[in-house]
Formats: C-alpha cells, sequence, structure tokens
C-alpha cells in the first residue's frame, strides 16, 4: 500500500486509473465457441460442456429439484435464516420505495403523452461459485425483480463436482421467488438464458457477477441478444477521512474490500500525513489476523492512501475517481454527500460501513465499478422495468398540432411523414 | 408485401424475426482501426481521417463557429422556426414531468437509505448526415440533457465536402443548448467522443443513430469506455387495425415508416382478409405518390400485413414482436394499449400517426427497435441520469442491524466484513 504525499493535479489522471482488463484474445474466442455451441445445439452443448469443463455427467438434468430446495433449508441454522429476513425485509422496503409511478400530461391541446413503466418479462441471473457462496447477490437481484414484477425469474449457478449447490444460494433462491434454479456455470450458463434451450428458458436481461468468461460471455451476447445489467470490473472502495475518522474503522472497511478477490482495490483520501500513517498501521494490525491472507496482501498492493490538502480537494478527487463504494468519514458527512456527483454508493459516517450495504441495510450492492459510476447507476427498480410510452391525439389535437409536424417533416425531407398527418386532416370526419 | 392469411403460432416466431445484421468482419476492423487511432492521436488522427475519408481539408479546425451558427439561424424561415418552438415545448414538458425524485426510506430503526437521482456530468450527441438532416434528433436528444442537468453536451456531425452543417441542425444545436457541435462524421465522431482530443471534450455517454460504422464504433466504445443509449437496429412500426381503423391511415403510418430507409420495416396486423387487401391497396395508391421511391419500394419488401383471427391474437402478436412503434388502430385502443407489455412507444387511435411522436407530441423518438423493446425504454430523462444510493446508519442503527451483517458475512466466508462490524461495535462510545 503505498501513500501519495499532496500529489499535483496532473497526477490525478493516472491515481484515478483502475487496473485494465488485459485484453485477451485467447478468453474471447473460447467464449464465442462456447456461446455458438449453446445457440446451436442447447441441452446437448451443456451436457457435453459439463462434461468436457467439469468433468461432470449431468444425465440427471441440470434444474435444481423440490427435493434439494428443502434439503438445503432444512441445513440452514435458524439465526441465518433469521438474519436473511431481516435483510429481506430492508432491501424490500427500499426497493419497494423505488417504484417508478405512470406519468401523465397533456403536452398541447388534444395531446396527451403518457409514461407507463413495465416489468421486463423474463429476467436471468448469474451466480459464481468460486471462493465464497453469494446468497446475498440472490437477495440483491431477485427480490427487487420479483417486487418490479418480472413474471420469471431464472438462475443459472455453478454447482461441485457431486452436483451440490450451497445450501444458502439456494435457501435465498426459494425465499426470493427465483422460478428455477439452474446447475449451470460460465460462458455456458449466460449462454443458456441468453438463446434459450430445451431446458433453460431464454430471458430479456441478465444480471449477477462472475469470472472473466462469464463477463466477457455477457459482453459478447450483450452487444447482440440480450440486455445486460452493467459493464464487470473488480470490486473497489474509496474511503475519505479526515480528523473525525476513527483510523481503525477506515482499515476495517478497506481490509473488507480486500478480502473480496486480488484485484479488489482500496483508496483512502485522507487530509494529514499523520492520518495516513496511523490508518496504514491499523490496516496492517488487522490484516494480520484475518483469513484469506493471500487475497489481502494482494488487493492492499494494488491499494492507495493519498493525502490532499483540504476538504474540496478530497471531493473532488472523490468525484474524479467515481468509485463503486465511497465511504464519507468526515466531518458533517451528508453536506459532503450532496456535493458527490459520481459514485455507486455512498456510506455516511463513522457507523456506516460498507458491508452494511452489502448485505442488509437495504441498498442495491450491485453496483457500477472502474469508474463507470460516471454513467451507470447501481441496480435498482428502474434495471428491472422498461418504460413505455404512449400518446393519444384527438382529431383537435392533430388539428392543433398538424401544421408544426408537417413543417419539420418537410424540412428534413420526409414527405410520407407529411402525407401521415395531412391525409388525416383533409378527411371531413 | 406480403400478405399471411392466419399463419400457425408455431410460424409466429419466424414472422416476428427482423433482418439480423450481417456480420461484418471487414467493418468491425475498419472501426477498430480508426477508433485506435483517435485514442492515440487525438485531433491530428481527426484531421487525417476528414482527409483520407473525406477528402475534406480540415485545417480550419472541427468546431463550429459563433458566426455559423448565426448564419444558418439568419436562413431557418419563421415558420420552421414557430414549429421548432412548438416541438420543443411539447417535448420539454413531457420530459420534465420524468424528473426523478429523490427517495428516503428508513428501513430500519437508525438504518436511513437514499436514492439520489444525478445528472450524468457530459454527453454526447452524434447527428449523422445523410439523406435527411435529423433536426428533430437534436431536440430528442439535446433538449432532455439540459433539463436532467447534463453540465455538458457535445455533439457531432459529419458536414459536406465545403464543410457546412445543415442549417437547421445548427439552428436545433443552439436552441436547445448544445455546449459545442463539431464536424465530424463516422465511427472517428464515436472516437472523438468516448476518448476525448484536444478539441472534444471526452463524455461520459453517447446518445444517437448513425450509419454501421457509428454504431459499430458505438458498439465497441459502449463495452469498455463509455455508456451509449441502446443497441441499434432499423426503424419498424408495427400497426395493429380493425373495423374501426381507416385503410389509408394505416397506408400513410406504414409508408411512413418505410421512407425511412431501404431496411425499415413495416407490419400490419388485422383481424379480416378484407381489410389487409384494402390496406395493400391504399398503399399502392398512395406510394406512387411519393417520393424516396428506392427505399419506400425495398421497405415494402420487407413489409407484411399478417391476418389473424381476433383481437386477443393481434395484441399477443404485438408483445412477441415488441415493435418500436405500435399503433393501435382499433376498438377501444386505450384498453388495449394496457394489455401491451412490449413496445418503444404506442400511438392510440385514428389520430395518433407515428410522425406526430417523431416531431412534436412530446415523446422521445429515440426508441428500442429489432425486438429490444422487450429489455431496452427508450430515451428518456432517466437516460441522462444515474441513481446514487447513499446510507446512513446511527450507532444505534448500526448495534441493531450489526448481528444480521456480521451472521450473513460469516456465511459468506467474508471475516473482514465482518470485522468491518463487530470492530465498531466492540469499541465503547
Amino acid at each position: 500500500m503505498k501513500i501519495y504525499d499532496n500529489p499535483g493535479r496532473d497526477q490525478w489522471k493516472s491515481l484515478c486509473q483502475r487496473a485494465k482488463a488485459t485484453e485477451n484474445k485467447q478468453v474471447e474466442e473460447t467464449v464465442t465457441a462456447i456461446l455458438k455451441r449453446v445457440e446451436r445445439d442447447g441441452d446437448r452443448a451443456l451436457s457435453e460442456l459439463a462434461s468436457e469443463i467439469e468433468k461432470r455427467d449431468v444425465t440427471g438434468g441440470f434444474k435444481v429439484e423440490e427435493s434439494e430446495f428443502e434439503a438445503a433449508a432444512s441445513r440452514i441454522s435458524a439465526s441465518l435464516k433469521e438474519a436473511i429476513e431481516v435483510a429481506v425485509k430492508n432491501i424490500s422496503s427500499f426497493h419497494q420505495a423505488q417504484l417508478p409511478r405512470e406519468i401523465i400530461v397533456e403536452t398541447f391541446p388534444g395531446v396527451t403523452c403518457l409514461q407507463r413503466p413495465v416489468a421486463i418479462e423474463k429476467v436471468g441471473i448469474y451466480i459464481p461459485g468460486g471462493t465464497a457462496p453469494l446468497f446475498s447477490t440472490v437477495l440483491m437481484l431477485a427480490l427487487p425483480a420479483r417486487i418490479a414484477g418480472c413474471s420469471k425469474v431464472v438462475m443459472c449457478t455453478p454447482c461441485d463436482s457431486e452436483g451440490h449447490v450451497a445450501d444458502a444460494v439456494l435457501y435465498a433462491a426459494r425465499r426470493c421467488g427465483v422460478s428455477e434454479v439452474f446447475k449451470i456455470g460460465g460462458a455456458q450458463a449466460i449462454g443458456a438464458m441468453a438463446y434459450g434451450t430445451e431446458t433453460v428458458p431464454a430471458v430479456n436481461k441478465i444480471f449477477g457477477p462472475g469470472n472473466r468468461y462469464v463477463t466477457t460471455a455477457k459482453q459478447l451476447v450483450g452487444s447482440t441478444t440480450v440486455a445486460i445489467d452493467m459493464p464487470a470490473g473488480p470490486s473497489e472502495v474509496m474511503i475519505v477521512a479526515d480528523s473525525t475518522s476513527c483510523p481503525d474503522y477506515v482499515a476495517a472497511d478497506l481490509l473488507s474490500q480486500c478480502e473480496h478477490g486480488s484485484d479488489s482495490q482500496g483508496m483512502v483520501i485522507c487530509d494529514t500525513m499523520e492520518l495516513a500513517l496511523e490508518i496504514e498501521s491499523a490496516t496492517k494490525r488487522q490484516a494480520a489476523m484475518l483469513p484469506r491472507e493471500e487475497y489481502i496482501a494482494k488487493s492492499l498492493s494494488n491499494s492507495r492512501i493519498i493525502v490532499l490538502p483540504n476538504r474540496s480537494d478530497m471531493l473532488a478527487f472523490a468525484n474524479r475517481y467515481g468509485a463503486e463504494h465511497l465511504i464519507l468519514s468526515i466531518d458533517e458527512p451528508m453536506v459532503a454527500a450532496s456535493q458527490i456527483t459520481a459514485a455507486g454508493s455512498i456510506f455516511i459516517g463513522n457507523y456506516s460501513p460498507e458491508s452494511a450495504g452489502d448485505y442488509a441495510s437495504g441498498t442495491n450492492h450491485t453496483l457500477p465499478t472502474s469508474g463507470w459510476a460516471h454513467s451507470y447507476s447501481g441496480v435498482n427498480i428502474d434495471s428491472f422495468m422498461r418504460k413505455m410510452t404512449i400518446q393519444k391525439l384527438t382529431r383537435r389535437g392533430l388539428e392543433g398540432l398538424g401544421n408544426t409536424i408537417i413543417k419539420m417533416a418537410e424540412a428534413e425531407g420526409l414527405a410520407a411523414h407529411a402525407n401521415a398527418v395531412s391525409i388525416r386532416l383533409e378527411n371531413g370526419n
């Protein structure tokens, strides 16, 4: 972890730079081939790929059976179930409050325009296997999908060599109203949900994190076949700290980010070198007591403490960076938040650790990384809906607006557009 | 234009299929090379490309000068200015009404979650040159950008060999608050706005239609560098007609779609063969009187009239197709609209031609094509904003929610996430 003491503005650009995903033609070619096979051969491709890549026999099919959900639920402790209920309640109430309303405006006499929100019919969720069973992501994606009113919520997730999916993932899927869960991992899962197979329904939008193969597959199908939630990148946190912050808390938040994976990035912005050193030593002290040492060591090597001369520079730097998670451990943090123009999610003051938002406060944890906060929202209720417009002109409305339309159509050289109005106006009734 | 009489459900899939863009490796390679040059060489690449591709000398620079705006405005007729004012007013009032509000929920005692809408700072608009000067698209993109509060709205558009941009395009740009207009066309314009050059500022999101090179460039930068509005495809209209419709109006709407370009598609769904034949003959009659014959002839060859036995099948087919523009010229059209789950924009009854929405009613005309209406909204005020979440936990809030977070973090094997909570709760104050 390197400390930068008052870097000049000319260095900000490079200090804001994320590790660029190295272009990997090999990954793209592999994924393209997998997608083509799934599109062409459906279930047969999925079976063959499971046996080729995972060395797994799937004659029993991919779909999680009722008995597996029941067995998983029976193995979840009462206290974890209770915790999940609290999180479900908070996430639901925050996302419920986001439901958009229909908008109706009479823009001109006899011309009424509506904007009507409608749920996306079928959505797909990918939950990675790997190092941690991310059942919290099931909550973050399936609950808003259900609240939005999506009629089908399909999930794909890899299983182990015996065909087991983590209990908490299955329990959360059932609890949050996922329609069907399929034991399919990797690029082939994305292909299955994008194109549909005999077993897996095609969806309209795919959500969820994943490894390189998964995110490459999402990117490829996203430009041709289905919508995707947002571009993927390694997780990151920025903590802005001043004399009102507690170095131990800053260190703890930094480390909770760093344990996600070896490419995570933690950034601390503070206003004195003294505080920077205190945070650095608290980080070292706490890191020594944590598991997942390897991830933490690697992530810390990507991480930075940057000392800036004053609050206004600190906030300007935060806006430039556009962090996925931005913790404001500074004086008057709500005032500071009102000056933030780019962040995925903001955490206010000393008692709002990132892990609150990761699990249970109610906000969504699927957030834009790598500076995409400058142009993308995190997942929210809108992510599961579309807004259609509707317009109704009365004859009087068209009479009033007709000349405007005809004039503009003619100026664009589009005579048939003009004719669609004049043919109606010329007609007597 | 082919008539399909009561096709079976098994044929619906193929009847809903759009012409697939033929994969063109050549276009992709050309565009990739152009983007790389613009990213690397900035303005120098833009100058060289203008001279190579457009055979145009740009020593005078790319930026439209104040005097050019003034000259353009002086050549626009008073009646066109008046028409533009009406459109500006209607588009503004409909998009103003869409401005989202901040949402605040206390999800749990001491845990407050906010969703705060913030404008995207810098947006870029591409306006094609080509066969028609699309100044209406300037209105549809620049007005909502300004209403959302984007601080910079940049526009690129090709010019002719003398360096002129269509008067109406310049007039509309100035009228709608575009910050700067650059005479740059093609993939290089998209590269300039994505990466930024010495002259053209880098933006956070790029909007607007374009030819194959432009849309390929948008797709390429969209997965790596900036957000884009939506995937592109040829324009299309579907008209659902019954005995309450007027065949002449249906034909006029169909033809106004068909004049857009040779790859446009018109679809008519009606409930009797008699009506189908009347619409067909009205279309032939009107087509003979319109300019842009070549586009219309080609588009009509992509177009279809489909006879279905009843209203419920007609609406089911419309939902399956997911039209960019859907005209409901049927009995009780608002009731029918409430059953529509996928369309870009819906036009109600006999006096709401598509051209009303294309120009002046107030709705946006940048809409999802090619079935993307199943997963995307048309451009609306949200397209120019992001929604950040903010959370504030009090100490009491964290005390109440702490165990839930710790329990879930532990179940995911993320000890540092749990530690970020417990270190705060263990600390006395």
